[in-house]
C-alpha cells in the first residue's frame, strides 16, 4: 500500500520531468528565434545604403513589438481556433484568456503560454522578410499598417490551413517548420510589395541595370550568422518537445543543408561573376537554410546536403532573374524566402521519407499554390489600398537625401 | 524486496531528472545574463560619440571581469550572509569555501556554483548601468574604483534585505527579478555620478540644451536586442527553477511588456518631437523590460502589457525632464533604470496577484525610499571621496580631443 | 503483477527524461559554440584594416560551412574510429551511416547525431584560429584548400589520440575541452601559416616595428564577448552531460579565469605601455579561456583564478616576443591559442586534481610535444606545397588596395 504511493509519486515525478525539459526545449527555441529579428535587423541594415539604416532598424524594433500584440491579440486565436478541423477559416475570439490564466497544462509537452509565445515569435519573422525587400523606398506608417493585417490576419489564415489542423493537412500537405507556411508566405508579401512600389530610382536605367551595393558587409554577415543560430530553434523547436533523436538529426540536417548553401552559392556566382561574392555567399547559407525547413525531420542527411546545395545553387540565379524583371529586392528576400521557400516545400516530396499520403508531390503543389495565391492576392489588394489611400513611397527627393532623414531626422553613423 | 529497491531507484533518478532540468535552465539562464553585458556595452558605444568608443568598451569589458571577481570574493557572502534573518547587515566571510568544493547539493533544484555564477550575472549588470550615464568624462581609473566598491558592498547590502531573506523581504516588500533591486540601485548610482561629475562640455549652453547623438545607431539596436534576449534569462531564471507554468508566463509577460514599451514611446515621442524617434523607442522596449521585472511572474498578461505601455510612454517625458534639469545621461539610463524601475516597484501593488500582506503599497514604497536613500548616499559620498582625492573628471582639453585618444591612444575606427 | 508494469514504466520514464536533459544541453551547447563563428568573423574582421574585412568574413563563412561537411564526410570517422584503442591512427569510413539513420540510442547521454553535430562545431573553430594570424596577405582559394586537409585530417588524428581514445589517453594525458587538442592545434597551425606566408608589408621596416592596428575596435569587442558566451557551451557542454555539479563548476572556474586574464593583461600592458590598452585586455579574456580549458572540471575555483590570472599576464609579453621574432599576427591568434593553449595544458599537472596516473606534468608535456609536432609539421608541409604550385600570398599591388578589391571587387563599407 505504502508502495502503492511511493510508484504513483515515481510515476508523477518521471513525468514530470519529462514535462519540464520539453516545454524547456520550446522556451530556447522561442529565445533563440527570438534573435533571429535582431540578424534580420543587422543583414537588413547591412544590404541597405548608409542613408536609409535607421529606418530600417526602426521597422525591425516595431515590427517585432506590434507583431507579437497583434499575435496576442488576434493571430493566435485565428492560426489555433481549435474547431474547424480540415476547414479554410476559424476564429476563437478576441485576445487570449486560458483557464486559471495558463497555469493549466494544456499540451502534453508544453505549456499554453509556452506554444503562444513561440508561435509568436515565428509569426513576427515573417513580416520581417518583407520589410527588407521593400526598404529604402517605402514609407514607415503604412508599412507599419500593412504589419498590422499581415501578421494578424494573412499570416494566420494560411497557417491555420496546415499547423491549425486545417484542409492542407487533411490533404497530407507536409511542411515541418515551414518553407511554405513562414518562409514562402513572407516572400510573396515581399514580392508584391515590391511590385507595388516599384523599384528604386536610379536602379533600372536605359544603360542598364546599376548594382546598389550595401553599406556594412560586417553587418550582414552578422546577421546571417545569427540567423542561422536562431534557425536552431526555429527548426529544432519546431519538433514540439526535446525528442533526442529528432531534435539532433534536425539540427544537422539543418547545419549541413546551410552548409552546402554556401558551397553551391559560392560555386555558381564564381562561375557566373568570376569574383568570391560575399553576399551570394551569405544568402546561399539562408538559401539552404530555408530550404531544408520543410523536411529538416524527415530527410536523410545526404538528401539534406543535397536540398541545400540546390538551394544555394538557385540564389544567384535567382537574384539574377529578378533583377531582368525589374522586380528590385534591395536584400535579395524574394530569393531567400519564396524561391527557396518553394523549393524546401518541393524537395518535401522528392527527399521525404513518410507514409503513404503524406507530402505527395501533389499535396505540396497545392499548399503552393492555395498559399501563395491567397498571401499575394491579400497582400497586393492591402498594398495597392494603403497606396491609393494614404500613399506608399516616400517622395523623389525624400528617396534621394534618405529615409533617414527624411522619416527620422536623424543619421545612421555621425 | 527486489521491488523495493527498484522503487527507490526509479524515485531517485525521476527526482535527479528534475534536479538536472532545473539547475540546466538556471545556467542556461546565465550565459544569457551574461549577454547582456554585451548588450549594455554595444547600446552605451552606439549611443557615445565616436571619440569615447574605445573608453566605453574597455569600461564594460572590465566591469564584468572586476564585477565577478569581487562578487566572488566579498559581494556573494554578503548578500546571502545565510544567518541574520530579517536584519540589515551580515556577512558570510571572505570568498567562498562550499563544503566538499560545491560538489555536495546545496538547494532543492540548483547547486551551489549554479547559485554564485547565476548571481555573479546579475551583480555586474547593475554596474554597466551607471558606466553608460557617466560616459564620456569619467576618468577610467576612478571609475574602476567605483566599480569595486559598488558591486562588492552597495548593491549587495541592499540586495541582502530583499533576497537575502533581509528586513525588507520581512516586510512584504515584493520584488521578482530586480526592477529595484538590480536596476533603480543602478539607476541611483548613476544619478550620484551624474550630479558628481557634472554634465558634458557644451551640452547645456545658454543658448540652450544641445543634442549630442550617439555615433552609431546600428550598435545601439544591436543592445536593446540583445538585452530583451538576455532578459528571458533575468526575468526567466529568477523564478529559479524551470518550472514551465511560471517560466512561460514571465516569457510572455516580460515580452509583451516590451513591445508595448517599444509602442508607448513611439506614440508618446512622435507627439513630442513629430518624428518617428529610434533612440527614444530602443529606449522604451528597455523601459517595458526593466517595468515588468518586478512582477513578471505574478500579473495577468494584460497587466504587463499595461505596465510596459506606461513605462514606455514616460520614457520621453523622464529624458526631456532630466534635461531640463541639466542632469546629463548620454544613454538615457536614468530614465530606463531609476525611473522605470520605481514604475514597475509600485506596480506590483497595483497589479500583482498575492496573499495578504505580499507587494502592499506601504511595502513597496518603503523598499523604493530605503534602498534609494542607502544606493543614493553610497554612491554620492564615494563619487566625492574619489573626486576629492585622486580626481574624477579627465581635462577640458582630454574630453574635447575624446577619452579615447587620451586614456587609451587608439581610435575605435581607422 | 500491476505494479510490476508501472515500476518498470517509472524506471524507463525517469531514466529517459534523463537522456532527454543530458541531450539537451549538448546540443543547447552546440548553438552556443556554433556562434563562437560569429565571435571569431568579427574579432578578426575588427583587428584587420578596412580594406581586408570582406576578405576575413568571407573566410570565416566558408569555414564553417566547409569544416561541417568535410567532418562530416572525413574528419568525425578518423577522430571517432570505434577500434584501435590506444592506437595512433583509425579510420570508421568515408561518410557517415549509422544503423537506423541516427535513429538508435548510441550512447549512455546523448544520441549520435548529437555526437557528430557537437564534435563537427569544435573541429570548424580550430580553423578559424589559424584565418586571423594568416589574414591580409593570404589568397583565398589556397587558403580554402588548406582548410579542407586541415579540418579533416590533421585536426581529427591528433584529437583521436586522447578522445578517440588514442595512445595520449593511454599515456594519462588530460584535456578536458582542448587547450591543447583544440586551440594550441589551431595556434600551430597558425605558426606554420604565418612563417610560409611571411610578414604584412610596411609592418617590419628598418625604423622599427609598424603597429597595424584593426579598423572597428566595436567589432573586436563583440567578438571577445561572443566568444566567452559560446565558451559556456565549448567547455560546458565537454562535461558531455547535464550533470548540475560539473556543469556549474565549469561555468565558474571558466568564467573567473577569463575574468583574472582580462585583469592580467591590464595590469602588465598598462605597465608596459602606460597606456589601458583595449586589444590587449580582450585577448587577455581570451588567454584566460583558452588556458582554463584543458582543466575546467578538476581545478579548485581559486586555481582557476590563478590559471586566468598567469595566462592574461603572458599575452602581452607573448605579443611582444613574436614581434621581435617578426613573427607577424595581425589579431595575436598565436599568443592566445599557442600559447596560453600550451600554458593550461601544463596547468593540469600543476593544478589538477586526479588519480593517480593522470595527468602528470609528463603526460602533459608528451602530449603538447607529440601533437605540436605532428601539427606544425603537417601544416608547414601543407602550406608549403600550396605555396610551391598555385602560390599562397596577393601579389603586393592586391596586398596595398587591400583583398576585398582584389578578390571580392566589393568594399566593405560604402
Amino acid at each position: 500500500m505504502n508502495e502503492e504511493i511511493l510508484l504513483k509519486e515515481a510515476l508523477t515525478a518521471a513525468s514530470e520531468a519529462k514535462f519540464f525539459v520539453n516545454n524547456l526545449w520550446l522556451l530556447v527555441s522561442t529565445v533563440l528565434v527570438f534573435i533571429m529579428h535582431l540578424g534580420f535587423a543587422t543583414l537588413e541594415a547591412g544590404f541597405v545604403q548608409r542613408k536609409n539604416v535607421v529606418n530600417i532598424l526602426f521597422k525591425n524594433v516595431m515590427i517585432i513589438s506590434i507583431g507579437l500584440i497583434t499575435y496576442y491579440y488576434v493571430g493566435f486565436s485565428l492560426m489555433y481556433p481549435g474547431v474547424n478541423e480540415g476547414g479554410f477559416f476559424g476564429f476563437a475570439g478576441f485576445g487570449l484568456n486560458p483557464p486559471d490564466n495558463g497555469m493549466t497544462d494544456a499540451y502534453a509537452n508544453y505549456t499554453y503560454w509556452t506554444d503562444f509565445i513561440f508561435q509568436g515569435m515565428f509569426a513576427a519573422t515573417c513580416c520581417t522578410i518583407v520589410s527588407g525587400a521593400v526598404a529604402e523606398r517605402i514609407k514607415l506608417g503604412p508599412f507599419l499598417v500593412f504589419c498590422i493585417f499581415f501578421v494578424s490576419i494573412s499570416y494566420p489564415i494560411t497557417g491555420m490551413w496546415k499547423w491549425g489542423a486545417g484542409w492542407l493537412d487533411a490533404l497530407g500537405f507536409y511542411d515541418f517548420a515551414g518553407s511554405t507556411i513562414v518562409h514562402s508566405v513572407g516572400g510573396w508579401g515581399a514580392l508584391a510589395g515590391i511590385i507595388v512600389l516599384g523599384a528604386r530610382k536610379g536602379k533600372y536605367t536605359e544603360e542598364g541595370i546599376k548594382p546598389i551595393v550595401g553599406h556594412s558587409m560586417p553587418l550582414a554577415a552578422v546577421g546571417v550568422f545569427l540567423l542561422w543560430f536562431g534557425w536552431f530553434g526555429f527548426n529544432g523547436g519546431s519538433v514540439l518537445s526535446a525528442d533526442p533523436k529528432l531534435v539532433s538529426l534536425v539540427f544537422v540536417t539543418t547545419s549541413l543543408a546551410a552548409s552546402a548553401g554556401a558551397i553551391g552559392s559560392y560555386i555558381v556566382s564564381y562561375a557566373m561573376f568570376k569574383t568570391y561574392d560575399l553576399s551570394m555567399t551569405l544568402n546561399g547559407i539562408l538559401g539552404g537554410l530555408v530550404g531544408i525547413t520543410a523536411c529538416a525531420d524527415s530527410v536523410s542527411v545526404s538528401s539534406a546536403l543535397i536540398i541545400g546545395l540546390v538551394a544555394g545553387c538557385l540564389i544567384p540565379f535567382s537574384i539574377v532573374a529578378f533583377d531582368k524583371m525589374k522586380l528590385d529586392d534591395p536584400v535579395g528576400a524574394t530569393s531567400v524566402h519564396l524561391v527557396c521557400g518553394i523549393w524546401g516545400t518541393i524537395a518535401v516530396a522528392l527527399f521525404g521519407n513518410f507514409e503513404e499520403g503524406t507530402g505527395t508531390l501533389i499535396a505540396q503543389l497545392t499548399g503552393i499554390g492555395a498559399i501563395g495565391a491567397f498571401t499575394f492576392t491579400f497582400c497586393f489588394i492591402l498594398f495597392s489600398a494603403i497606396k491609393a489611400t494614404v500613399g506608399i513611397r516616400v517622395t523623389n527627393d525624400e528617396e534621394e537625401r534618405g529615409l533617414d532623414l527624411g522619416e527620422h531626422q536623424l543619421a545612421a553613423y555621425s
